[in-house]
This record gives structure tokens, C-alpha cells and sequence, in this order.
């Protein structure tokens, strides 16, 4: 899209999201509006990612833009955590999960494939995300079994989820020494999304100016947003876990699902996957464990519990985007499976 | 065996079991005789279709060969669907899948094994297949979760189900298209068990002529067996449970049971995995999904949520299956495996 | 550490554990004393089974090797079984298998990893191994699925665990067969722990001598051990479950846990890989089967049934061990995962 284009739609929508939240304009008409501003706040971090990212270099820059591509959902979920929201934050949570590892890679996959019969990336990055997915699925699932099937007290609840949360964040933090650091060769050949030569159209002074007002940007739009779900939810008769898991999360994730669809269109599937499953699992090992040890500070520790079915979400997420990515190639058919369990998932979560 | 002894027991089973049904003869005599009657049949059928796949090519051929091969599954299902057996028509499935997996798959790769120390196969087709299973599983899993844990009415049960079963045929369609349009080339080295290089014995015309004469048979023979099903249950005491997954499931697939270990025999292991694997994909993927939409048809939707027993078998059945497949080589010990899980489930199934 | 030092502390910890019981002294004291004696005594076994390996073969100095390291294990069992102390016996089996799986193999693949970037083995052994670790916990849920959801009498309950036991110490025989026999070339360039290609101290004689001697010393010592478990639980405030998964399983394992670890020291991960493996598969495919079947000679048949979150425990742990050993190599953030995991697991059981 045209710069000047984009940066005009996206004052207007901010500004537009900002006179609808202080006017108290119809909540619906709120929510759209965010809705839209959102996606080119989203949109606009990107860039700014971007950005800083070629100052940074390919690895940093794959990191940068993993992690403020969950900038957005990171700071929806930091409200509705303030609020004890605490169902909803999960299935946002959820949502998030299974809208990278089916949805985006799906997508991506599928629309790749139908333009090259087969992609090809880095088996290595492939096995090892694999085995961080099964770390990923451990960290949710355990805790959950022991505290239902042995009925935790609510101290031990607490603790239990505290001491998780810490282990799988260390085990986060190792994972980005282990492949920025001390083996960064062994996974150096999957094309950074940042990495595109051209030269960037912001110095290295304002791109981190822009990441800066980007994120504070994408802080206000998801107040005035997290603002209108009560209402939005009961005029179209949504379930509060629906829009938890379904309309949130791909809202809040639309600037990324287009980053991988247009890499995996132009042949750089690695990158795709690397956005989609890093995504991902950044979510269940950094963003998820932060989010309970910030409801600590709160004064109201969330758990790790997550209900039977969001945990089977989770877990057939995980299964089948770890069958389809573990041989390092992809193609048409196998983002139209991905894409068919998303199906499957919705309408179930949407039955409920 | 001899073309001429085979056609004679043929059309005396045939004969025998059509008097046994409208003379009402003893029930127990009745069933011995329609279960080797259909034995005959199946081959019957067997043979036509490797007649007509002689004349449609290698991947058709394949195909016909699942297909067709399922028939008498598929026929016996729809009969017990019209009564309403519901719990019959899960566990013949159940049993359909798991005792492709384990038993057939399991005794090829046993007696080739024990023939050739190493068996090898076509690598790519083993990785879709894992996936496959994997899909089928959670087109299985998934809505039983959702339908018990949050308890769905049950209209929204039969919405779930049509839902998945409608996702599930479009998924094996597009299999279809995938493995035999667009990919075809990089799933082709498996030597299809159509062709055998030697002229058939039936021209084109008698061959399809022959293929539907064998339909036809089966249908009957279907009938007839299912109507003896209840007095030989009560007779033997075995359980509803143990006939649809064990009887049923092997009477029904014994000449695709025959034709896969004497292919792997003839170290042709890959055609033997295609016929054992890809027949209780089909079945998941198909079969189950068209009887339900058939029930629906009948006024009377089956809902697709299996026992957590079944659920636990085809499970652990796709998950032996998957390890010992995905390799692309096969050895005696695995064959081994494959059975002794077969052994347990049976055991298992028989005291419930 | 130097031979005559070893054998002083071997002779000094047996000897103030043998008075130490029969003086009947402070049961933390003999716990003590008991848990430093056993852990002098699994070494002695270790060094017998080493030597008594030189003059065996490869082969069968790797199987001797795992034999005999689960001797300790299988002894403190058998007394366990014979007290009709069901519950420990189940945790301690339980936590010798995540104990080998997480602890053993992560620390070996950690220390390893440390020294050399990426550690390579047998690639073959590594997907036979995942296939057997799909079986063994296939034989250990199955029948507990089936025995809680359709509520199984005693009877059938012990039925099942019986028939399950016997198939997996099939399983396990043919195994042998398998692994020894028919396919060794394929596996054989795993290099066992046996043969440092140094002569070993003791002639052929004396190392049979010492392995009966060192048995019967870990016989005396486990016994003495068991008897001040309850005295140590109730002091420290931990549950016979923790007792059982935790302290018994690394004590128990102790001289097994610094064997990996040197070999993973040496580069010889491929053998650390087999030890800590191979030794959960015998635990869960042998020890455990053999241990029901004693029960029934005891004349109180325990039966096959763990609790969920044991069975959890052991799903994960061959889970995530599967992924890390599944193509060949090793580095150390695989090792920190194995750890990790282990570490929920601990702090999990410990809130039981």
C-alpha cells in the first residue's frame, strides 16, 4: 500500500478511535473503528520492526519482529489481566496460539504452494521448533492435570503456576542464547523477514523513534478496544470465549498474518514458518508466563489452568503443525489441513 | 487359489447363506456360513476391482482398490445405521481402523519381515500419511471433547458432527486431487498391487460388469450376516462391542488382509503399508463421516462422538502406526509391535 | 577416584549400615548411611558388570550394563511388593523412568553439550528406541483407560494387568532377539560403555565372583533402606508419592546417572543415550511387568494401573525425549529442556 496512503488511514483511524472512546460514541461502531485502527497500528509497528531490525541485523531482527509482533496482544492481555479478566486472557491466549499454527501458517503455506508445487527450509530450525512445541505443550499441561486430578488448594495452585511460569521463561531466555549465541550458524540459513537490501526509509534515530510511538500507539487503541468487547459480545450473541479466542486474536494478529502470507508468496517459506511457529510459541513460553507472574503484581495471581478444551485446542494445534513442518517442506495440501482444523476449532468454540 | 475352485465355493456360499437367510436355518449356522460366504465375496470383489483398476492406471487402480475394498465395511454400516445401532456402527469402525493398523499392517510386515530382513518404501508417501492420521485423529478427538466437557445439547451435537464429517470428506477429497493431479509424480514410486504386468483374465466390459455383480453380492451377503449378529452375541456371550470391533472389523476386511501380506511377501512393502494405512485413513476421512451424513438422511443424525475406550484405541493405533511407518523401512520386529498392541486391545475390548 | 579409596568407603558404608540396622540407630542416621552405602554398592555392581561385559562382547556387555544398573532398582521393588506397598512401588517405577528420561539423559546431553557443540549417534537406534517408548506407554495406559472409564471388577482388573505384563515382557524378549541377533549389524555402531579397550582389573572368574557378591550386597543394602522410609517421610514432611518418584529414583540410579554422564563427557553420547534410554525401557517393558507377576506369586496381584499423574509424568517425559533423541544429535539446550521438565515435574509432585 502506498506510504502516504497508509500513513493517512492510519491518523485518521487512530484519531477517529480516539474522539469515539472520549465522545462515547455506539459501542459498536467503537469496536469497528478500533478494530480497523488496530490492524494499521499493527500495521505501522511492523514497519517500525522493520526498521529497527535492518540497524540490528538478520538475527536480532527475526527476534525484534517476533516480539513486537505480539506487542499488540501482549498489551490487550496486560488490561484484561488488570480487569481479572482471567478467562478471557487465556482464551486470547489460546487464540493467539492456534491462530499462528493453523491460521497464519496455514495461510501462508496454502498460498505459497499454490504458486510453487513445494518449499523447502532449514530441517534443523524445523526439529528444534518441534521439540519447543512439545516443551510449550508440557508447560500448559502438567500443571493443569495435577492440580485438577489431585484438587490443588488455591495456594498451591498459585505456586505451582508461579514456579512454571519461571521455568518456562529460563527456558525461553536460554532458548534465544542458544540460537542467537552459541549455535546462531547451526539455524543461520532461514532469511530474516527483515532482510530485504533495500534501503530503509527512516534513519536508525527516527525507526526507533516510531517503534517507540508505534507501541505506545497500539497501548491506547487496545484500551479503547478491550472497551467495547462486553457490549459487542452480547449484541451478537458471542461468547465471551469466542471473542477470546477468535476475534481477538486475529485482530490483534493481522499485521503478522500478512507479513507471512506475502513471504511465503515470494518463495521464502522458512521466514513464514519462523513468524508463524516463533510466534507461537513466544506466546506459550514468554508472553503467557509473564502475564502470570504481572497478574502477581496486581495482587491477584492468574493460573495456568486452562480449561479441557482450550488445552485440546492447543494440543492438536501443536500435533498437527509439528507433523506438517517437521520435514522441512511444505505444500498445498498440507496448508489446506491446517487450515481445516482452524475451521474445525471455530465453529466448535463456537458452538460452546 | 484355482479361478474354477474359487468361482464353486463362491457361488455356494452364496447360495447357501441366500437359503440359510429366507429358511431360517439356526442362526449360529446362519453366521458361519455368511461370514465365509462374505470371505468370497470380498475376494470376488477384490479381483474385479483389480480387473477394471488394470484398465484405469496405477493411481486409479490404488484407489479403486481402498475404495472397493471398504465396500463391505461400508455396506454392513449402513445396514446397522438404518436400524439405529449406533454404538455398533462406532465400534466396527473403531475396529475397521485399528485392525488395519495393527493387524494387517502389522502381520505384513511380520511375514515380510521375517522374509527380507529390510523392507523399504517411498518416504514422502509415509510423512502425508502420518499427517493423515494425525488429521483423523483430531476430526475424531476434537468435537467428542467439546461435546462431553461442555455438554452440548444435543442439537449442537448433530451440528458439530455434520460440520466435521462435511470438513473431513472435503479434506479426502482434496487428498485425492493432491496425491493424484497436482503431486502426483512425488508420491508415484509406490508400485501399485493392480499391476502386475500380466494380461487380466476379464476384458474391460465383463471386468466392470463383474465389479458391480460383486457389489451387489456383498450388499446381500451384508445384510443377511448382520441379521444373525445378535443370537451369536448372546450364544458366545461376547459383548456388542467386541463383535463390532473384532468379528466384524475381520470378516470384513479379509481379503484386503490376504492381498497386503502376500504383496509384502513379495517385497512390495510399500503397496502393502498403501493398502493397510490408506484404507483406515479412508475410513476415518470417509467412510465414517458419509454414515453420518447418510444417518441424517435416515432422520436420525449419528453424532460423532466416540467412547473414551475407542477414542484410547484408535489413538494409540495411529500413534504405533505413525513411529513404525515413518522411517520408510519396516523390519520383523515392528510387525511384532503392531500385534501386540492389536493382542492387548483385543483382550482389553473382550472384558469390558 | 582410586580403587582402594572406592573399596575402603564400599567396605566402611556397608558395614555402619549393616550395624546401623541391626543396632537399631536413629532412622535418619541409617538413612543415611543406607542411602550413601547403596550408592558405593550400585558402583561396585557397576565396575562387576563392566568387567564380567569385557569378556562378554559388546552386545552383551550393553545389555548387562542396563541389566544390572535396574538390579537396585528391581530389589528395592521386590520389597516394596512384598509389603504390599502398591502406591510407592508404582511412584518409585515411575520416577526411575522420568528419572532416566529427564535426569540421566538431560544431564548427559547438558554436560556433553557443554563441551562439545553437537554430539552425534546411531540414528536407526534413535527411531527404534521412539518406537519402543510408543509401546511402553501404550502397555501402561491402555489398560488403565480401560479399567477406569468401564470400571473393571477386580477380577478383570487383574486380568488385563496380568495379560498386558506378560505381552510386554515378550515385547521386551523379542526385543533381544531383535536388537542381539537378527538386526545387530544395524544397530552396531553404538559404542557400549564395556569396552574402554583397556584390560580390565579382575580375570573372568573373580568378575562373575564380584557380580554375585555386589547383588547380594545391593539386596542386604535396599532392604535395610526401605525399612527407614517411613520414618524419613514423616520427618520431612514429603509423601510417600515424592519418597517414591524422587528420593528412591536417583539414589537408586546414582552409579547409572555418573556412568552416562562421563561417556556423555568423553563424546560417547551415543552410549549415555543407550544407558539412560535403554534403561527406562526395561524399567517400563520388563521390571514393571516382572514386578506384577511376583505380586501374583506373593498372592496379592498388583495391578498395571498408575495414577493420572503418574501416567502424565511418564507421557511427557517420553514426549519430549523422543523429540530431543529422534534425529541423531544433541546440544546442550536439549539437555537444559530434559532438565526443565523434570524440574515441573519435581516441584508438581512435590505439591501432591
Amino acid at each position: 500500500m502506498n506510504q502516504k496512503l497508509f500513513f493517512s488511514g492510519l491518523i485518521l483511524m487512530f484519531a477517529l478511535s480516539a474522539i469515539g472512546h472520549y465522545a462515547h460514541w455506539d459501542m459498536i461502531v467503537q469496536f469497528v473503528i478500533s478494530a480497523i485502527a488496530i490492524i494499521f497500528v499493527a500495521g505501522f509497528l511492523g514497519k517500525a520492526t522493520e526498521s529497527v531490525a535492518h540497524y540490528a541485523g538478520q538475527r536480532l531482527g527475526g527476534f525484534l519482529n517476533a516480539t513486537f509482533g505480539n506487542a499488540a496482544e501482549l498489551i490487550i492481555a496486560i488490561f484484561l489481566v488488570k480487569e481479572g479478566l482471567f478467562d478471557m486472557v487465556k482464551a486470547s491466549l489460546t487464540g493467539a496460539i492456534i491462530g499462528n499454527l493453523l491460521l497464519v501458517l496455514g495461510l501462508s503455506i496454502l498460498l505459497g504452494g499454490l504458486k510453487y508445487k513445494e518449499q523447502r527450509f532449514n530441517n534443523r530450525l524445523a526439529e528444534h521448533n518441534a521439540t519447543l512445541m512439545v516443551m510449550a505443550v508440557i508447560g500448559l499441561f502438567v500443571p493443569a492435570v495435577f492440580i485438577v486430578s489431585e484438587k490443588f488448594t488455591f495456594d498451591k495452585d498459585q505456586f505451582l503456576s508461579l514456579a512454571v511460569a519461571g521455568i518456562l521463561i529460563i527456558s525461553y531466555v536460554l532458548w534465544l542464547v542458544f540460537s542467537m549465541v552459541t549455535h546462531k550458524d547451526m539455524l543461520a540459513d532461514v532469511e530474516m523477514a527483515a532482510d530485504h537490501g533495500e534501503e530503509p526509509a527512516w534513519s536508525k534515530r527516527n525507526s526507533i523513534l516510531f517503534l517507540v510511538l508505534a507501541t505506545v500507539m497500539v497501548a491506547f487503541v487496545s484500551e479503547w478496544l478491550v472497551h467495547t468487547l462486553d457490549t459487542f459480545a452480547e449484541r451478537f450473541g458471542l461468547s465471551e470465549l469466542f471473542i477470546g479466542a477468535f476475534v481477538i486474536a486475529i485482530v490483534g494478529n493481522a499485521a503478522e498474518h500478512s507479513a507471512a502470507v506475502v513471504l511465503a508468496m515470494k518463495n521464502k517459506i522458512g521466514a513464514a514458518v519462523e513468524i508463524a511457529i516463533g510466534s507461537s510459541l513466544q506466546i506459550a513460553l514468554f508472553v503467557a508466563p509473564v502475564l502470570i507472574i504481572i497478574s502477581t503484581l496486581f495482587g491477584n495471581t492468574m493460573d495456568i489452568v486452562f480449561t479441557p478444551i482450550e488445552l485440546t485446542a492447543i494440543g492438536v494445534s501443536v500435533f498437527i503443525a509439528k507433523s506438517v513442518s517437521r520435514d522441512g517442506n511444505t505444500n498445498w495440501y498440507e496448508g489446506v489441513l491446517l487450515l481445516m482444523v482452524y475451521v474445525i476449532l471455530g465453529i466448535a468454540f463456537y458452538l460452546v
